[in-house]
């Protein structure tokens, strides 16, 4: 999967882990709040294997919980109120925004020769403009948006 | 060109017409303020070709002047100090952050037929947080770190 279409599918699972688990019958595996990887992945729309690929890199950054076996499942590790945007961005490791001139540097230009280097803190400043506004983005107001 | 090396080699290309027309023999087209699009492409280590089509983006935004003919060339519009990498970043295009799930919406789900529109609100955010951050950054504060 393209790095910069992570990002929308880990959002994607987030929210359909938060959505999904909501009301199901008493004693099924929705109302013990769990969504198996089989159903989220018919609402991205792809395969398994893919969700769980991606929900254990949520799971690592402590925003989903996984449960083995017969009857499990994945859930929430927190409350929708308590994950950002900012929170998934970082689980994805923050993929960048801009990508270097693809072309090697000429080493006989002054510029070129340290393009790289005075690129590395701009891009990190971009990734950091990106962090701050999901910051203020929680999984619950996405929720809201769903209805 | 992807276009998220873009922003790195139009930023490349304003920062050598600004590192490369300093101090040029007197009478040089360099004297003059302006580099021939040659010159700027073997900074880049490209072909002239992407030069002149970036240049004329950056030119329709107002960065750059495009001389045309014989002793022509290109030069910054405006000082470097006033010249940020917001503007070269709107110059650009704003090229998008994320990309959305590369899988249709599966119209089953109510989460899957929102979700496209729950995160485009999310992606602008993600791209004003960009604009923030680069809007602090002044294409004079990358020729000091050229030295």
């Amino acid at each position: 999967m393209a790095a910069n279409s992570k990002f929308a599918v880990a959002t994607h699972i987030l929210t359909a882990l938060a959505h999904i688990s909501q009301g199901g019958p008493k004693g099924s595996r929705r109302d013990a709040g769990l969504v198996s990887s089989e159903v989220v992945a018919a609402s991205v729309n792809t395969n398994p294997v893919v969700v769980r690929r991606i929900a254990a890199e949520l799971a690592k950054a402590g925003l989903v919980i996984s449960h083995q076996g017969k009857g499990g499942g994945l859930e929430l590790s927190r409350s929708p109120e308590k994950i950002t945007l900012q929170d998934v961005y970082e689980a994805m490791g923050e993929p960048a925004v801009f990508a270097f001139n693809p072309n090697k540097p000429n080493p006989r230009c002054p510029v070129s020769k340290r393009m790289v280097e005075v690129l590395k803190p701009v891009f990190a400043q971009a990734q950091a403009g990106v962090r701050d506004r999901l910051g203020k983005i929680r999984l619950s107001d996405l929720l809201k948006e769903i209805g």
